[in-house]
């Protein structure tokens, strides 16, 4: 991975990078709704400071366009199985293109159904989970979207790469707020953080990762693998919550296993599609407490933890606050980009 | 906590356990459904190793049933709200029996919708979240049961208790074998582990438990609060995690927030209802990727992650294997039970 000093970041309006992603994506093949799906998952990454997963991806995404891995012409079809249920066939769309429609057709059901769930199937890298869970919450609904990857984690005790770092993304409507967004992986660090510290020479974190043996290692030089969620000791928990976002996104739909699955990047096809499946969920607060209750009760739980007592130096913060902080920090200074990407999206 | 060594445990068969704890519920009052459905989960955690949720609380319930927090006949009432959604009023009732009758209930409407949801209203402790989630498994779908709890767990960064251990538990069937079986608290251990490591004089894991101004400590005399999975760098997920399970079990349902429930068991009152939500969710395969695709890629998961590659000295397993090897064992050996529990049930 190349690293890039802060001094060398251009700070971009978001408009600017919008307008340049989607025609790169468009340059690349893509029809207009994968282009704009793609380009609004990576903007909303980058606006929230989730980089690995914003606009720096647009290359990768236009590679594999033009390689044949993912149809920039997809024919996504849906196939309603009951009253909250349903298949998407993505036809190996962008991931992104097949994620909103998800969860835009999840949450048209879960208003009639009260919870609906749709099982998306023939898909690529969708980005940041959180994309979509932010969507359904926009919506007025509790929103969850999860999708297994490529294998990088050990299981607990296990000396091979076997689940993805697959994540869990949760949104819930906050009133006169934005949302309540949990975007995390299952793993305590993606593996671009083992990059970044061998280039920077330093230690990693205990239990995060360990070598090629399956030993926890400290030394990103080392690093073969990462491990899960709950480091040593409870280990056992973070690969049981990965096995959960498989057995819903790969098992549940009939998809690729996580180490079954061609890697993102780690490989020389660009042409064979991955067959990604993704999971989404929306539940619709009208259909258990009501919307009153449901507002009064997020609004309380927000301002007591808010208000709870802090460790020394310490702060407390609700899933996406820290986001929604960058966020409003780079609507002043831009958003930052590394060379590379500026110099690809033309705003170097 | 009393501790209790291994030599002073009490081998009881699993029949006479389970017609014992029936005998004390109804001796405390409870109705015939309420005592079948304690004594059916208790049974499952003292079966499965689970003995924090097994038949040593049948003395607490007793003591709740007499004193008026539990009602001992209620009249648990369900309201359908969509196709896939309801709301049951459990009337103060014994948890297990609430929780039992909506997971029955879930997988009921998720036959005919794909997928469905229950919140639970005014009930109350419910034991091993995974007797749910088991149960939904035997029916045949990918269930979920979830409750959160009083507070013990600081936030990420936080110095007071404020969410509860929050446990999230998923059961997947499996053709031919016990089920998947994820049954897991979103901190890293329970406080009666740091009362067992008092009472041992041992040290604790590091980053699993604060003391009050929220430093993590190792001293078991010293703690607190417990901290959130993920440890010291990565509590932030853990934290989430259980807001997750607060935001399905209390906003949702518009029950009690963790930090405003009465205590289960530090408290002197145990005649006021502590109107308890759990939440239910149950998936159906036969409406994704249908039986035959999903029984097939769950048995391929489960094969290669049997055969996966182990770190020296270590074993991998999936969620459920070392409870259902725990279950085989006692199904010979009998089930160990306390002195003081072995007496309350007549069992000593």
């Amino acid at each position: 991975m190349k690293r890039t000093h802060v001094a060398d970041l251009i700070f971009v309006p978001e408009q600017v990078l919008d307008a340049r992603t989607f025609d790169a994506l468009r340059d690349a093949g893509a029809d207009e709704n994968s282009a704009r799906a793609a380009t609004r998952a990576m903007l909303h990454a980058s606006r929230l400071g989730i980089d690995s997963h914003g606009v720096r991806l647009t290359s990768h995404y236009a590679k594999v366009l033009r390689g044949g891995r993912v149809n920039p012409t997809p024919q996504m079809e849906t196939r309603r199985t009951a009253a909250g249920s349903a298949i998407l066939d993505a036809d190996n769309a962008l991931g992104h293109a097949a994620a909103y429609a998800a969860m835009n057709l999840a949450c048209d059901m879960a208003k009639e159904a009260g919870v609906a769930a749709v099982g998306v199937v023939n898909s690529s890298h969708y980005g940041a989970a959180g994309a979509y869970a932010l969507a359904g919450a926009e919506a007025g609904l509790i929103a969850v979207s999860m999708t297994n990857t490529d294998s990088v984690v050990a299981l607990h005790g296990g000396a091979q790469r076997f689940h993805g770092t697959n994540p869990i993304a949760v949104g819930a409507p906050v009133p006169g707020h934005r949302p309540w967004l949990l975007d995390m992986a299952t793993s305590s660090i993606p593996f671009n953080r083992v990059l970044l510290y061998r280039t920077l020479g330093r230690s990693l974190p205990e239990g995060v990762a360990a070598d090629q043996s399956g030993q926890p290692t400290q030394d990103p030089n080392d690093v073969e693998m990462l491990m899960p969620l709950g480091g040593i000791d409870f280990g056992f928990k973070g690969a049981a919550l990965a096995g959960f976002v498989t057995l819903l996104s790969a098992v549940l739909t009939g998809s690729t296993l996580d180490h079954l699955m061609i890697r993102m990047a780690e490989t020389d096809d660009f042409k064979t599609p991955r067959q990604m499946g993704h999971f989404c969920l929306a539940i619709d607060p009208d259909r258990f407490a009501g919307r009153a209750l449901y507002e009064a009760a997020i609004t309380r739980y927000l301002a007591d933890l808010r208000a709870s007592a802090t460790s020394q130096g310490q702060s407390v913060m609700a899933p996406g606050d820290r986001e929604w902080a960058v966020e409003a920090e780079r609507q002043r200074t831009g958003i930052p980009v590394d060379p590379e990407t500026a110099k690809f999206l033309g705003v170097g």
